[in-house]
C-alpha cells in the first residue's frame, strides 16, 4: 500500500489514545497527511481547547495543531470507525486506561502502541499488556526510535523510527502511512528486541542523568551508556531478541538520543539524583512521569525471575546498581565507584554463558569467545 | 601481573611517541602509576618546556603534568629500553615517524598504538602500517574507547577503554599497567573489530557535526549515527570482527563520546561543512588534523577493494555519502535528503548477504532475517 493524501486506496481514519506530546505528534503526522484523526483525551476542556484553538492548552507550547487533527474525550466519537489505533498511554496507565475504552474497539481494529516499558504489575511489556486487555489475537504493532516529538511536529531535520509486527504487512501499511520526507518508517517482525530497547533505554538515561548530576564528564557518561547498551543486549538475548535490534533505532539509537539530546524526564530524575536530592523530594516536587524509574524497578524483578543463574547482580551491574540507588541502597556515587571496581576483565563478560538462560537461537552463536 | 607504584615485580619504563593530547594523557596516567615515562616529541624545545615547567606550551591548557613524566627529542634516550612503547603518532604521520625510529626499538619490545584510522596511500589500519615497518612478528596491543584526553588527566569522572591484542596476556598485562580507579582498561582479542570502530567512528563523526552545523536537531542526529553504527557493524562484520565488539566501547561507545560529547576535531570539521563552508576555506583555516577526512575517503577505497557486489554505495550509504561530500560531489543537505529518501524499507536492510563478502565464521549467522 501507497498512501498518499490526494488519492487513498481506501477510506482511512486514525484515533490516537493519549493526548501526551508524543500522541500529539503521531496525530500532527496523520493529520498532515490528509487522513480524519481524532485524539482521544481523558479532559473535554483539553479536547475543546484543541478543537477550537488548534493547540494543546499544556503540551507542545508555541505549536499549532493541523486542523485536521480532531480531539475528543468520548471514545465512541473515534474508535469504533477507526482503521488504525495509535496507543499513546503511559505504559503504568495504559492497563486501567485499555479496560476503560475496549468496549468500543472492534475486534480486528490494529493497534499501533508508541509507548514504551514493563508494567510493574504483571512484569510484561506492551505487547503482554495489550494482549491481556484487547485479546491474544489483536494485530499489533510497536513504533520506537530516537524521536523527540518537538522535533517531529517542527520537522525541521529528518527522523528515523522502526515499526515492528509479528504481521510484516502491518507494519509495511503503518509504515507507508506515517512515513513523509522527514518521518522515516522502517520495518522489522522483531517485536520483543523493540520493546526491549524502548524499556531499558528509559533506565540507562536515569544512570546518563546521575552522571552529568555527579559532574563525571563524557567519558563516564559514554562508558556508562555503553556498557548500559550491553546489558539491553544481553537482555535482549536471553529474550530472543535480534542483537541487531538493540544495535538499532529502537535500542541503541532511541539511547543515544535520550542520553545525549535534550534534557528528558528520565534524564532529569536521573540528574536531580545525581545532584544529592532524595527520591522523596523529587517525587514531592514534580508531576512528569519519570517511566523510567518503575521500568528499572520492573526490569530487575523480569531478570531476576526469567534469568537463571547466580549472582545476577554481576551480569547486569548497570541495571541493578540503578535500581539500587533509586530504592536508596546506595547512592549515585557509591554505585559508580562499585562499577569501576568490578573484578571483570574481559570487554564482553557475558560470552559463552547465555546458553543458560530462557529461548536459544541462532544469535547465541555471536560472541563466543575466540580464547 | 598486578602492577603497583610501590611494589613493581620487576622494573618498568614506558615511552609515548607522540605529544599530542593523547600522549600527553597516556604518559601521564603512566608517570602517576609511578613508572619512569618519557614522552618522545619531535620539537626539543616543547621537549625543554614539559621537562622544566611540567606543561605542554600548545596541548592540555592549564594542565601541570606530573613531575615523573619526563620528555626528550632524542629515540635513543628513551626507545632502547623502554618496556613498552605506546604509539601516539597520528595515522597518517605514523609511517614517516616510525621509518625514522625504528632502529632505536627492539625486536621483542610490545607496542600499544592509541592511533586510529586507515592509511590512505595502503589502506591498512594500524596494525598493518606498524607491522610493515616494525615487523610482523612485534608484539601489538590496541587502546580505544570513550577517552577524551583532558578528561583523563584531570580525572573528573571515570574512563573505560579496551585494550585489544592478539595476545590476551599482553592486553592484560598493559590494562593492569595502565588502570586506576579512575581509569578502567578492559581486554579483548579482536583486534580488527577496535580497529575498524576507531577510524569509522571518526567519520561518522564528521557526519554527525554535518546534521549539527544543518540544524536538523536531535533526531536526525541520533537517526545518522544509529545507521553510520549499522554501516560500522556491517563492514566489522565483513572482515571477521566480532559484533560485541562494535557494540562496545570503542565502537559505539567511542561514537558515543565523540559525536555527543565536546566538539571533536572531526565534529568541528563536519559542523563547518554543514553551516555551508568549503573543504578548502575549512582546510586553508586551521592546522588541526581533522583524522576523519582521510579516513573517510580511504574507508571507501576500502570498501570498494575488499568487498563484493553491486551499488556498495546502498550497502554503505553513509560512508560512501559523506565521502562524497568531502570530495565535493554532494553538499551535506543533498546527502541527507538522499539517505531520506532511499527505497530500503527492512531496519536491518543487509540482512543475509554477508555470505558474499571477506571472511564467513560464526558470527554470519546472527541476524539472519526470519521471514
Amino acid at each position: 500500500m501507497q498512501a498518499s493524501p490526494s488519492s487513498p486506496t481506501y477510506p482511512i481514519r486514525i484515533a490516537v489514545m493519549g493526548g501526551g506530546n508524543f500522541g500529539l505528534a503521531m496525530g500532527t503526522l496523520c493529520a498532515r497527511q490528509g487522513y480524519p484523526t481524532t485524539i482521544l483525551v481523558r479532559d473535554e476542556e483539553i479536547a475543546q481547547t484543541i478543537n477550537s484553538e488548534h493547540r494543546h492548552p499544556r503540551y507542545m507550547q508555541g505549536i499549532e495543531l493541523p486542523t485536521g487533527l480532531r480531539a475528543t474525550s468520548d471514545p465512541n466519537e473515534c474508535l469504533p470507525d477507526a482503521t488504525y489505533i495509535i496507543h499513546a498511554v503511559p505504559c503504568q496507565y495504559s492497563r486501567g486506561f485499555l479496560e476503560s475504552v475496549k468496549d468500543f474497539i472492534p475486534a480486528q481494529t490494529p493497534i499501533l502502541s508508541v509507548s514504551k516499558g514493563i508494567e510493574t504489575s504483571s512484569m510484561g511489556f506492551m505487547a503482554d499488556l495489550i494482549k491481556d486487555v484487547l485479546g491474544e489475537d489483536r494485530p499489533l504493532a510497536f513504533l520506537s526510535g530516537p524521536s523527540f516529538a518537538r522535533e517531529i511536529v517542527e520537522g525541521l531535520g529528518a527522523t528515523a523510527v522502526v515499526i515492528a509486527s509479528e504481521d510484516l504487512d502491518l507494519a509495511r501499511d503503518l509504515a507507508a502511512l506515517i512515513s513523509d520526507g522527514r518521518f522515516k518508517c522502517f520495518t522489522s517482525t522483531d517485536v520483543i528486541g523493540v520493546e526491549i530497547g524502548g524499556a531499558v533505554k528509559n533506565v540507562i538515561a536515569l544512570g546518563a542523568g546521575m552522571c552529568e548530576g555527579l559532574g563525571l564528564g563524557t567519558n563516564a557518561m559514554s562508558g556508562l551508556v555503553t556498557r548500559g547498551c550491553n546489558e539491553m543486549r544481553r537482555l535482549g538475548l536471553t529474550f530472543g531478541a535480534r542483537p541487531s535490534t538493540i544495535a538499532g533505532l529502537s535500542g541503541v539509537g532511541d539511547t543515544f538520543g535520550t542520553c545525549f539530546g535534550p534534557l528528558s524526564r528520565n534524564r532529569k530524575f536521573g540528574y536531580r539524583l545525581g545532584k544529592g536530592e532524595t527520591m522523596e523530594e523529587i517525587l514531592a516536587s514534580t508531576s512528569e512521569v519519570a517511566e523510567g524509574v518503575d521500568t528499572a524497578l520492573a526490569v530487575v524483578r523480569l531478570i531476576e525471575k526469567e534469568c537463571k543463574g547466580y549472582r545476577l547482580d554481576l551480569k547486569y551491574p548497570i541495571l541493578f546498581g540503578i535500581a539500587r540507588i533509586l530504592e536508596g541502597k546506595s547512592t549515585p556515587l557509591e554505585g559508580l565507584e562499585l562499577l569501576m571496581n568490578m573484578p571483570m576483565q574481559m570487554e564482553n563478560f557475558d560470552e559463552g554463558r547465555l546458553g543458560k538462560e530462557r529461548r536459544r537461537d541462532k544469535s547465541d552463536f555471536e560472541d563466543k569467545t575466540d580464547e
